[in-house]
């Protein structure tokens, strides 16, 4: 999976900082997670073919988080898009987005379809046979989720030496995959195990933002392979998160740590810091894993 | 007066080019004019003490003309304004920011207002003791207005050399500056035109996109010192403005040599247009007073 930061910085997009926005490539599609006001220009920037994203998700209606959507609802509709663009998001993101097409006489080139979230438990928000996306319900000043994507399953690999030197026909191939065995004419019955290996393994990631320290979420997101957590302030604003509703670096650590995920992305800073890497030395104090500190236009393959 | 262009692109923003926003500073007033997606990163890149913005202008509800609005008034808030802010735009710009703002819980800490238009007839918008602002009707897709800013006739100049040669006191300069005459103790009356000058000549800047070509706003904008006029399209691509009712750089030139205007600025290039010098060769060929050509960034002087 490859993962793009198109802005990570609270509250006001600036000259040198962009709001919330990541691309999520994984086994084929392009998602998009969050759209801060400006995010279809920073998708333009990292040359991302962002016709291709189909699966939009929102994690809360702070403007820092939605207010790019609109645009790139807009530019789809001038680019003359045709395949099918699905938003999730809280209740409302409906209204808003309809509301301001109305306003400006406009009609999408394409079908747009809303899956307007109300759950407060984790649930299932999109699935297919390669990728199944659940909630992670946040706590935060406003409803707000964060996103599980993880991979399906895939079928068992074939391990062609072994079946070329059994003369296994390639019509069995599909069967094989699907893990079943293989009965050779002369009856000699193939084990499955034999002749495949496993499947690649699952990935997962899950992004957190925004929310103040929850440890409910841990079960849900127990041993993701990559964790974005936010962590908006150093431990010198500690006394700023109940307020707030935010986290600072430590706290994001310590919900990576007691998750057991193998790689932490910090982001969501404050624009107040001047110094991002002080997150990284911040966390590092809790959290012996990998930690990343994600930058606009960062590119992360894990 | 002072025109800074912050976008001056249709359609969508790109990396290169942004959306229609202008600050227009007459007469103490900083004026923000239509705000595309980004304007209040522009405003921070062009340094511009966007503070000091009161009142913002709306032409029309299509994205590219007022999708920046709400992250402007979020960063206000965040940015713990006091001051009152004033919106004006067609009905239904009220609902959608509002919406925007109900949806995250948000309150701003100043107190906006906004100024619904419907009228199809110019009318005055805002006036003070030093600027008047109308709307110019426009022929476009959906409900839009131009605007015309205007600065009200000052006092008249002092002639402080001839004033002191014949020894009048202070007391009666603000007397003066309203016209009066002033009677010295020996009785001579000293007439006012001879010891002031003429108040500065008022300024007048008019704005007009997006818009079909459209006579009907030339008693409106006749003999102004500025007249910013849209030019989508080159002559090439006449046959697209009746659909789109949009103009070309020469019907925007038509235009002002009809309404006797001192300086034309060309603005709201379709981006598929890579020189955009070329407005300006056109509309030289129909007006023979000043053309510019607006771009992202510039500022002029008037």
């Amino acid at each position: 999976m490859k993962l793009t930061i198109l802005g990570c910085y609270a509250a006001t997009p600036r000259t040198i900082t962009n709001p919330t926005s990541q691309v999520l490539e994984m086994n084929g599609h392009m998602f998009l997670i969050d759209a801060g006001e400006g995010t279809q220009v920073q998708l333009r920037r990292r040359k991302l073919k962002f016709q291709r994203i189909n699966h939009i998700f929102i994690s809360h209606l702070h403007g820092d988080h939605f207010y790019g959507l609109i645009g790139l609802i807009s530019t789809f509709m001038l680019l003359n898009r045709q395949a099918d663009l699905h938003v999730y998001g809280p209740k409302g993101i409906k209204e808003v987005i309809l509301l301001q097409l109305r306003l400006s006489n406009s009609f999408t080139s394409y079908k747009l379809y809303f899956h307007e979230l109300t759950s407060k438990e984790s649930e299932i928000v999109f699935e297919d046979d390669k990728v199944i996306v659940r909630t992670i319900p946040l706590d935060h000043r406003v409803y707000t989720n964060g996103y599980l994507f993880e991979t399906k399953h895939g079928e068992r690999r074939l391990r062609i030496g072994a079946i070329e030197d059994l003369g296994i026909d390639r019509c069995y191939y599909q069967k094989i995959k699907r893990g079943g065995n293989v009965t050779l004419d002369d009856g000699t019955v193939i084990e499955n195990k034999d002749i495949t290996y496993d499947p690649e393994p699952t990935e997962r990631y899950a992004f957190c933002s925004d929310t103040y320290y929850s440890e409910a979420i841990i079960p849900i997101i127990k041993d993701v392979n990559v964790l974005y957590h936010e962590s908006t302030f150093l431990d010198s604003e500690e006394h700023n998160t109940q307020r707030t509703k935010h986290c600072t670096a430590k706290q994001a650590a310590k919900i990576a740590k007691l998750a057991n995920v193998g790689t932490l992305v910090l982001g969501h800073y404050s624009t107040r810091y001047n110094d991002i890497t002080l997150f990284k030395k911040e966390a590092e104090t809790v959290f012996s894993g990998t930690i990343l500190n994600a930058d606009d236009g960062a590119i992360f393959n894990f």
